[in-house]
């Protein structure tokens, strides 16, 4: 397996991104688009926020209308969520243009959008930029793309795996956005997966699911669901390797990879966190099941005591106690044990250890700090 | 029904508070006692956290052996709490020494602690300070007290409501000590109620429930859970009204009374939560449950996108919307209405409409500031 801490993107892969003027300053890009130049296989994962926008409702619908798809539209500035049928039809029009410029099928084509909550999109101005959004692309446009999809990310976040299958060479490539939040709302987490694998649709929606347990969904900031949290993955099967199933030696090679190129990600967006001045992981060691153990994990992560105790260098293995106690996995105080690394660094491990069992997880987080209420209360 | 905004105790009910110690500063108030003359009808309310504090477990152990309570001895400065068997051998012997110096038996004294957790108790400093704890217990002694059980609180949290029953006056008195954090540890919520009203253990149980689930489980400071929270009400039936039973007219009266008691105590704490500037009521209406009305109040109260943005004074529906989604309450986008009052004010007022029935719930917290960040990070 080798790491390329770079977007490359797999062979048949284009994108672009142009500064569209969503973005007050006109000059940032703000509309990306990513391609593939024969029909991908897509698989999907999306919030589970009850308000989800505009652009989680029409990939739900393409979803099940088809399972290949050949273009993703993403912009950053606007969420277009809480926008009712108007946002609907608003993302509708868009959709319509690029599909005929494109000339492929509407239902081919996955959007996602990250920014303020309950404005309409600028239809008329990212309808006027398509056509060189779609003139411009090109295998190194990337490199456009993933700043367009940026908000308050102070860096992209990009990775390339490559791994061999056979005498096959496979590609993955994945670009994130993190969990800054646009100017005046929310953080969104946006995911893109490209890879050039031959695999079975059956078998890609497995694999992310898989991978996203133990990477995106293990992964938190300040405990905020978004409305248009989104990871896409396209396989267009040019790598020409013997189609993927699912259980397959093959499929777990591929999955070790997703597996790899996911948790990276989701660590970086963890490092660029809003105010962060810890990179924390969180341990939870023999708890009864993933599931448990993820629960404790995630109840310390999320405690705000914990992450101003971390922001100050202060150990307070209380805390942690408190916030396991009020998870709601049943533990034993007597079997108990915590360790917790020199508070003065700049990573964090904080192990716990249930001594209830054999399963183990492993969750990011940051600290808390005057930096982040700044950030997060002085916008305009 | 009159309502005096300071802890009046009820006929039949002494306290007193000494500084034992237990805190750095030996000067501060750290020890109280509460003792009833003739036993009390006790009922209880206890934090669900799994590493419940020793004080928890013995209150829980003396419940199941009896009704009638004489004395509860709380201290500030050390919860007792992940301190296991040592802990629970530590607390009874204090228990021990205050049962003989009362002349009551020991399952009739209830305990309650606050302050670092995982620390054993100074055993032998406070059971040298029983004896005078004891001797100077008065009626006045509930000004001693009251300071003895806070901890980072800015004033003490004191009620008196007084109402008829027929031709006897009925008085209920409560002291609590609120959402501040102790240095080094977490904020633990203590609440002690005294009423000299005649009562069946049925009737108060469920008055101290019902009143309960609209007060002391409607606020939030951080959502952090303490090991400690403890809500205890003592009624010695001195009043002399015939004996209150459930479900009837007295009923309704004395619950109505205590209701009103929590709520006051309830947002007496949350307005002296660490660093906020704001008190913010969330009013979830039109609900299909209270049950759900709450979830999405608490999930709006316990953003901490939401709180930092009251705290800048930045009007940001987007973050209500959001934390709504993300409660888990089945929620319509097109029925949804949300008002908030001036920004700029200390006192907010959120009102979100789901149009889906008829519930409400009512909701209070704070905003998040770096001054909670500074408290909770910075301490030694």
């Amino acid at each position: 397996m080798k790491i390329i801490n770079k977007a490359i993107l797999p062979p048949g892969f284009e994108a672009n991104g142009v500064a569209s003027g969503i973005k007050k300053n006109n000059r940032e890009l703000d509309l990306a688009l990513f391609y593939s130049q024969v029909p991908a296989k897509g698989s999907c994962l999306f919030t589970t926020n009850s308000f989800a926008a505009a652009c989680v409702k029409i990939n739900k619908k393409n979803l099940k209308l088809n399972k290949e798809f050949k273009a993703i539209l993403a912009n950053s500035g606007n969420a277009n969520a809480f926008t009712g049928k108007r946002g609907m039809d608003d993302a509708m029009k868009i959709i319509d243009d690029l599909a005929d410029i494109l000339k492929v099928e509407k239902k081919e084509v996955l959007l996602a959008s990250t920014g303020i909550i309950g404005k309409r999109l600028p239809v008329v101005k990212i309808r006027s930029y398509l056509r060189s959004l779609v003139n411009g692309l090109s295998k190194e446009g990337i490199d456009r793309a993933k700043y367009a999809i940026m908000t308050t990310d102070t860096f992209p976040k990009e990775l390339t795996i490559k791994f061999n299958l056979g005498k096959k060479s496979i590609t993955l490539c994945g670009v994130a956005k993190g969990a800054g939040m646009i100017s005046p709302n929310l953080a969104t987490m946006l995911v893109f997966i490209f890879t050039d694998a031959n695999i079975a649709s059956v078998a890609l929606e497995k694999a992310l699911k898989e991978a996203a347990e133990i990477s995106f969904n293990c992964i938190t900031v300040d405990g905020c669901m978004s409305t248009n949290d989104t990871v896409i993955i396209l396989a267009n099967g040019l790598a020409g390797n013997p189609v993927i199933q699912k259980n397959s030696y093959a499929f777990i090679c591929f999955k070790n990879a997703l597996k790899k190129l996911c948790l990276d990600l989701a660590r970086l967006i963890v490092r660029d966190a809003e105010g962060a001045t810890k990179f924390i992981q969180i341990k939870v060691d023999k708890a009864r099941s993933f599931k448990e153990a993820k629960e404790a994990a995630l109840s310390i992560a999320n405690s705000n005591l914990f992450k101003t105790a971390l922001y100050g260098e202060n150990p307070n293995f209380g805390r942690i106690v408190a916030a396991i106690g009020a998870s709601g996995v049943r533990v034993r105080e007597d079997k108990l044990k915590i360790k917790v690394s020199p508070l003065q660094r700049k990573e964090i491990k904080v192990n716990v250890i249930l001594n209830q069992g054999k399963a183990r997880a492993l969750v990011y987080t940051s600290d808390l700090t005057p930096q982040y209420i700044k950030i997060n209360a002085q916008y305009n």
